[in-house]
């Protein structure tokens, strides 16, 4: 791991996007999507994300130039088509229009269908929690989780993001219905490493914390079991009737050729109920509260979802981005790609 | 257990109501609320709890003929005041308004703050799966739960509802956040039988699946350990901030005392922008690939959630409600109250 300024990873994943055939405008926002990304600490949907993100851009999956485009609307609520244009990009105009649209009639909400993987999830959250709104959005994936009682994989792992605008620091919430992603299984089972609770079956059907069994098995656990199973598959249904869009068994199961998701972004403006005053008095007393509980181990406090983000985020910008060296390499030196 | 007519059940409830002071058309409802819950097979949420409804009613913190009142609306958006009434009735009468809103926007929410225990969260899930339109609701609850990290109950248990309309039956998701409640805990600790999955930590730490250790330490798990912890959190916040009502910190922490509740009630209609023959194709996929899943027992086909509710449904008409004796003996006799 190498540290690199935050400017020069900007910089340098611009050039990429450009050099992808990107237009001008489009490749400075994604490259700051990307970058924005692995300077909050997730690392796996950011700079690490580009190589896989290159390749669907060589093999046709991803669309660097199309735009996305209104299909149907009625008030607070639109459908648009994502062209299978770039998946941060798209789901980033699709959150501004739902914001706008929140802004317009209290709340609002963008289905849009045929796009493609959105990278951080997070990121649409603290898009809308920037401007002062709440935001609930999801994805849905490829099949790569089995349902709660099924051998073989037909759900998507479809994350969940629910952002609450505070102050002091947006709480972010961004979790995928899978309790360990593939990623995460990968580099447990890289260190020899048991995962901190069951992460999904072995190959004979017992639960387990080792990830190169889960690994073997491809059957990982949904988050609380048959509820996370649940969860997955309603969100997967809202998502894809809404949108008019694919649901998870109808996308491609190959990760470099995954396309054709389905996305729900939401948006609330409590402005048009509450005042800032009282917003930010019910916020603090909540996370007051959380600070109050007795934590099981002394030396770590109870935390709220994405306030590590912002710890991570004044670290990298002060020490420099971590960056994964062989893949900076890469995107540094253009003759590699 | 005995099994009792439907309408026998409804009737009796019916007339306990009347007897607790209510007007007679909510009485109607609120029985038939009541009475639905237990047909449906959710046993704990109808007749089993009216016994604390009514200790409720009679220690004055739920008033019987309280109605919901709007505070502040915009566009799609609203906040209703509960003013302490009959939680159920009052999440029927906002679902309802949301649903009104969502016809006149194509999306509608309603805040409800200063109200009751809901009894069935799925309850309004169905109402508005029986219009045709989507929902997405939930309520917080006392602190019953603790934060990942957390030694101390922080956290409700806050269930959230997500409900999809399909002609050929809904898809309701009804999960609270805990994965097990101390309802279900006390069942197993009585038939001294060890949980499925584990439920919560023991007194020294360790997670168990011991159901009676979990009710001795009163640690019982969040879904998805940190997970679930972060989706209750959240889902408090924008609960209590959009409805200006009570977060789960400021809820009475005793069962016959908790109130205060703060609730969101979402409706989406998909008639805005998509047919009926489309919804329907989209759904009915889905539904058919989860079918096509290899099951782990082969006697076990892989469900969606409602799909029991459905078929408990129909066999506790078919064959009778059944009732716990004692409670069904209570409200059968008036001069037992």
């Amino acid at each position: 791991m190498v540290r690199v300024p935050y400017d020069d990873l900007y910089a340098k994943l611009r050039e990429a996007m450009l050099r992808l055939g990107m237009a001008d405008e489009r490749a400075a926002v994604c490259a700051r999507l990307f970058a924005e990304t692995t300077r909050d600490g997730v690392y796996t949907h950011g700079l690490n994300r580009f190589p896989r993100f290159a390749a669907q851009v060589g093999n046709g999956t991803v669309d660097v130039n199309a735009e996305p485009t209104k299909v149907a609307g009625f008030g607070g609520l639109e459908r648009w088509d994502g062209h299978s244009g770039v998946g941060n990009l798209n789901a980033l105009a699709c959150m501004g229009r739902a914001i706008a649209l929140a802004k317009e009639h209290g709340i609002g909400a963008v289905a849009l269908a045929n796009t493609n993987h959105w990278m951080r999830g997070g990121t649409y959250g603290w898009q809308a929690a920037e401007q002062g709104l709440f935001a609930i959005c999801w994805t849905n994936t490829l099949a790569n989780l089995p349902a709660w009682g099924a051998a073989t994989p037909t759900l998507g792992n479809n994350p969940l993001v629910i952002a609450v605008p505070r102050m002091d620091g947006h709480i972010v919430l961004d979790m995928a219905m899978s309790q360990f992603s593939y990623g995460s299984l990968a580099a447990y089972s890289k260190r020899e490493q048991l995962l901190p609770v069951d992460g999904g079956f072995d190959t004979t059907g017992n639960l387990t914390r080792d990830a190169a069994a889960i690994e073997a098995s491809q059957r990982a656990l949904p988050v609380g079991y048959w509820k996370g199973s649940g969860l997955a598959l309603v969100l997967d249904m809202v998502g894809a009737m809404l949108s008019g869009g694919h649901a998870t068994y109808q996308i491609p199961r190959e990760s470099t050729r995954e396309t054709g998701l389905s996305q729900i972004l939401l948006a609330i403006d409590p402005s048009a109920v509450a005042s800032a005053y009282e917003l930010t008095k019910t916020a603090d007393g909540i996370v007051g509260s959380l600070r109050e509980a007795t934590p099981v181990d002394p030396a770590k406090p109870v935390r709220y979802p994405g306030e590590e983000t912002l710890r991570l985020r004044e670290e990298n910008l002060r020490l420099g981005v971590p960056v994964d060296p062989e893949i900076w390499k890469q995107i540094s030196d253009p003759s590699a790609q």
